[in-house]
């Protein structure tokens, strides 16, 4: 999408210098810093350090540094290494492993002199791919909008809520929550985005700057206030990204998103997920009780970043001293919860047999 | 409760200099510092900007500012307009309206040459009364924790949630959900208090620096951990306070307070209010449509205080610059959520027959 009238994609091929470039996102909102990513170790650090960030983006930057891998050692050792290290770096995305699953299959039968143009040749349509799915669950997205819009008085915009950062900066190119939100704003249809601050690491301010830049309307809220919003009819529509969607439709996501499925469904609004096919693990059912949820360093929720007064980047600590913190990054919003899951075959229900009507080939495969 | 070993409340009078002394928690829990409120300025000023907070305190506050305007000009005129503009200074608490209307009940009928005298003793009665009710909440509370405790293997400590500070800074002194906690760690059942980080304004941190102090172990969490926490079966309970409570129970505290209520019903997770009977509102019912949620300044949602490295105050900007943000503070937790409200006559259902039968002289005024 655009910034300052400019279009870019999250990661894109420096052909002049044959390496990955990435736009750091640590330091987004407040700089806008592109960065190369030369080295294995790179790669595991900008993953890990959440540089680039965003299930999709993982998975890409992942295939990216298959790539690297191969261009310096295409054995079947290194592979199997480079897989191991680059699927360490987050555990939640499902993404990750896919991107990697998919590297290792198809260059494992390739001749070794094949592989490193083989696996950037993969790394590119990943990335391209990544483009096109989002586009698509946009559209699909765009009609649920649309069909609110219809109901609503003339100008009313329709008030949509998001979590976290599911935007195009979580992806190679337009979001999977923010794509319909996008597409309906260039159709001219009035939305308004709640903006959920997203704690403890502030991704609301990453959706606010994207929607900033593209024009979009919203204001920033706290994740507290969802609930209240709701309640006074002030939310006509969630939807919010996925880490991991679970044969049957449990949707792992941020941290915070189950308490805000909870409110959608006592307040009757429709809650819905935004996800590529590639973020759903076939092999687990029940989210709750299978899917590892990260626990992260408890400074995240006790020092903030931002802007000082005179612009630039600082930290405050919020706490007293040595008070303790826990940081668990995500939940798990049982499917009970989800109006509809948005992919980019269509939409369906949050259950196996809506996942799998719009995938049976995917379903058919770890059955 | 006690600070490095000595017993302090949270407002207190100074007996040689005539005057009110405060504990200024806008600067809590980073510097400890006691201020004096010897005007009718200062003392709008201390509950608008919160140096004073929580509805127990700012009632007690109110009333001494209601001794203060006695004391410069005793007549009814004065006192009407004291009454307005304490009454003003925050719209959400209930105590506040209470507190000025004591006061006023009490002060009419007297001479103006007795009113200031009266005013005062009148101010330190509600004081007291208020440590008394939230020393008598902790008991009936304790009982709670003490069945949890009873069912729960050898050595495993009661976990306990809550949400925003309603803690003995928020009151005069005990604290009204804190209260419980409090007690139980004094008589050595072992408890684990989640303490909800709270945003916008962080009261998580007061709540971490009170518990810290008396030795309370405790885990400081982001807002939207508490759902997750529920789900993993790790919260036995949830205490928060309340801002104002309606006749049928309906609970209105701060913003977030709805959500985690959700969880807990989710969840199968007791969600009890600790209140003190001068927080209903015998006149409202339906707190959702009824209670006015004070919209406080969105700079709060945006712009974060705490220290730093250097151990000085700072403040950083989370937001991109510009970004709108909107700042509910309050949020209402419909009766049907609540399993029980403790208050100092004993714990009853969230229903009007439940708080009725508790209080029924108070219930029948307003019949």
């Amino acid at each position: 999408m655009k910034i300052k009238g400019t279009h870019y994609r999250s990661l894109w091929w420096n052909h002049d210098d044959d390496v990955l470039e990435i736009i750091d996102q640590r330091s987004l909102p407040y700089e806008f810093i592109i960065q190369q990513v030369p080295t294995m170790r790179d790669f595991e650090d900008a993953i890990v350090e959440m540089r680039v960030r965003g299930a999709p983006l993982i998975g890409a930057t992942a295939a990216y540094g298959m790539a690297l891998a191969m261009k310096f050692d295409p054995s079947d050792a290194n592979m199997d290494a480079a897989w191991e290290s680059l699927n360490a770096t987050r555990p939640t995305a499902i993404n990750l492993r896919w991107a990697l699953n998919r590297c290792r299959v198809a260059l494992r039968p390739l001749a070794h002199s094949d592989r490193a143009a083989a696996a950037l040749g993969l790394a590119h349509e990943i990335a391209d791919e990544d483009v096109e799915i989002n586009r698509r669950i946009g559209e699909n997205g765009l009609q649920l909008i649309r069909d609110i819009a219809i109901k609503k008085p003339e100008g009313q915009p329709v008030m949509v809520l998001t979590h976290c950062n599911a935007g195009w900066i979580a992806t190679v190119d337009w979001g999977t929550a923010t794509s319909p939100m996008y597409q309906a704003h260039d159709a001219e249809i009035p939305i308004h985005v709640w903006v959920d601050e997203t704690r403890p690491r502030n991704q609301g301010a990453l959706t606010s700057w994207e929607l900033g830049n593209h024009g979009v309307p919203h204001t920033y809220v706290t994740d507290n206030a969802g609930g209240h919003l709701m309640q006074q009819g002030m939310v006509d529509m969630v939807i919010v990204g996925t880490d991991r969607t679970t044969r049957r439709g449990d949707v792992c996501n941020k941290i915070g998103t189950y308490l805000k499925a909870l409110a959608a469904h006592d307040n009757g609004v429709p809650f819905y997920v935004a996800l590529p096919s590639p973020t759903i693990d076939w092999t687990i059912t029940d989210g709750v009780a299978e899917i590892p949820i990260e626990e992260r360093d408890a400074r995240e929720t006790t020092h903030i970043q931002g802007t000082r007064k005179n612009g630039t980047l600082g930290e405050v600590q919020v706490t007293p001293e040595g008070t303790p913190g826990g940081n668990p990054a995500f939940d798990v919003t049982p499917n009970r919860l989800v109006t509809g899951l948005i992919t980019e075959k269509g939409i369906c229900n949050a259950s196996e047999e809506g996942l799998s009507g719009l995938f049976p080939k995917m379903a058919a495969v770890v059955k």
